[in-house]
């Protein structure tokens, strides 16, 4: 169980040679996801060495083009590599409209299928599950309809205590996977060795939320509450918080508020407004609110082990 | 009278950090125009410093992503920066239909005005024209339906001669215009000095063709006949002669054949497949067919003086 975070993009509205907007590739328990899609993700991809083949679930957040514009070009470029497996979006209504329009003005047939999930509710959700992770919706307060997703490792097996398993010469290795899975051992005098003498706690599960773009929302904190890392918007400073109210984003220092109030153990900051030279500022405003704050830069990688 | 062509991007499909898809910034007579507009064209613009504010007309090739992907983000960014002036999208039929259903969902309302001019002519047609330039299209071969644009100069005013000028004291200053308009002056004697004897031929109008992507054709011969500088895909080289014709591009043999069928002046080559790695290949080998061949790069700046 780990978690692994590759920022490849930032920066807010316009995309600069040095300045890409968002998209984020995670790596959470063996499992693989593609978060917002700007223009030039898959040149980012590319230049950051996230192999095309690991990408089979691609979450948008909202369609403005910072967030959308790279993925008609990045689906196009599976195409063209002959790419066979599925690939699943999960983005707000209208995506799949708006991709499959221009899939068939290029004429381009797909070899691989390609599955839409479209997001509408209003409240949060479960959208995606297997045995290691699941993913939620987080409705946010943006311009248009918006969602941050909370990806959560599930709880993994037991570990096996060796030290009290050899106590018991009964114990075999056939057996032990019925102790991960949480099964009390028979013994043959009939005696039941409860589970919790032969077994450890599993690794308390990582978790990771996504929250761009929104204006302050006090309304998302439980669904945040306790994550390892929290990744929310700070397009502005305080000194721009009447813009931010309009635009409906958010200050680093609300971001901060935000990652106080959820007791989460490290906030990410990002989605810089392209009028701040030195992203410096937005980690010192957050640090007014909370103590363990995070830039994110192009490239950077965040892992936490478990 | 000049001509200056900035290649924003050379190479063919899909994008990587130092291989963008086709893009062209010219300057002709005074005149700007974009010429297609794949993915990180925005990006490219900015690196390659052209001013946003000169771009008032778009000429899209064809629909292919290479070509057109980049052109919601560059409306995008235009309406960020609150642009006023109109601009005009010359394209194939489809692109009106993607750009709006795009603005529509990002809930984009543009400050300026955006006309898009619908090419589906099947036969060379003049698409734009004011006092300095014409453009006309040049229908190509390729898998969908695809222009190129020819750029031409229109003939300038005739030049003073300064010299047979002089030699009569009754032509003032304020015939001047008159005379360049190619009047012939009349003398209070009765006597009328053809404009001829009184003004040099102006200046030899430049002109610029466009051609990507398409299949070999010597259909364009007579439209592209004489121009100064001719830009003609050259997806691959003759070793992938089969690869050329299914895909209905070209190689860099067939581009020089062209140059030579239509007397270019010079041979501008472009739009190369990344299986390339080193594109000097593409050079020599127009050149058994072509003498004067330019190799596009990106940031690479022709002029062409008259």
């Amino acid at each position: 169980m780990s978690l692994k975070l590759t920022i490849l993009g930032c920066h807010s509205a316009t995309p600069r040679t040095d300045a890409h907007p968002t998209s984020q590739f995670l790596e959470i328990n063996g499992r693989f996801f593609l978060i917002d899609c700007g223009e030039g993700t898959q040149t980012q991809l590319r230049k950051y060495k996230v192999k095309f083949s690991r990408i089979k679930h691609v979450f948008i957040s909202h369609l403005h083009g910072d967030h959308f514009f790279g993925l008609i070009g990045l689906i196009s470029t599976f195409s063209l590599l002959n790419r066979q497996t599925e690939l699943h979006i999960f983005a707000p209504k209208g995506a799949e409209e708006i991709i499959k329009l221009q899939l068939k003005h290029t004429k381009s047939w797909l070899h691989f299928p390609l599955y839409f999930h479209e997001l509408t509710a209003k409240e949060s959700e479960l959208i995606f599950e297997d045995d290691k992770v699941e993913v939620h919706t987080i409705p946010l307060d943006h311009r248009v309809y918006t969602n941050g997703f909370l990806f959560k490792e599930k709880v993994g097996e037991r570990k096996l205590d060796m030290n009290a398993i050899k106590k018991y010469a009964e114990i075999e290795i056939c057996d032990y996977q019925n102790l991960k899975n949480g099964k009390d051992f028979n013994l043959n005098n009939g005696e039941i060795i409860p589970n919790s003498k032969l077994t450890l706690d599993p690794l308390k599960p990582l978790s990771y939320a996504f929250c761009s773009d929104t204006a302050y929302s006090e309304k998302i904190i439980p669904l945040i509450k306790n994550v390892d890392l929290l990744y929310h918007e700070s397009t502005f400073l305080e000194d721009k918080l009447d813009l931010a109210k309009t635009t409906k984003h958010s200050t680093a220092l609300q971001a901060g508020k935000i990652a106080k109030l959820a007791h989460v153990a490290q906030l990410l900051l990002g989605h810089y407004s392209s009028r701040y030279k030195d992203i410096s500022f937005f980690k010192k405003e957050a640090k007014q609110a909370f103590d363990s704050v995070l830039l994110a830069k192009e490239g950077k990688i965040i892992s936490i082990p478990n």
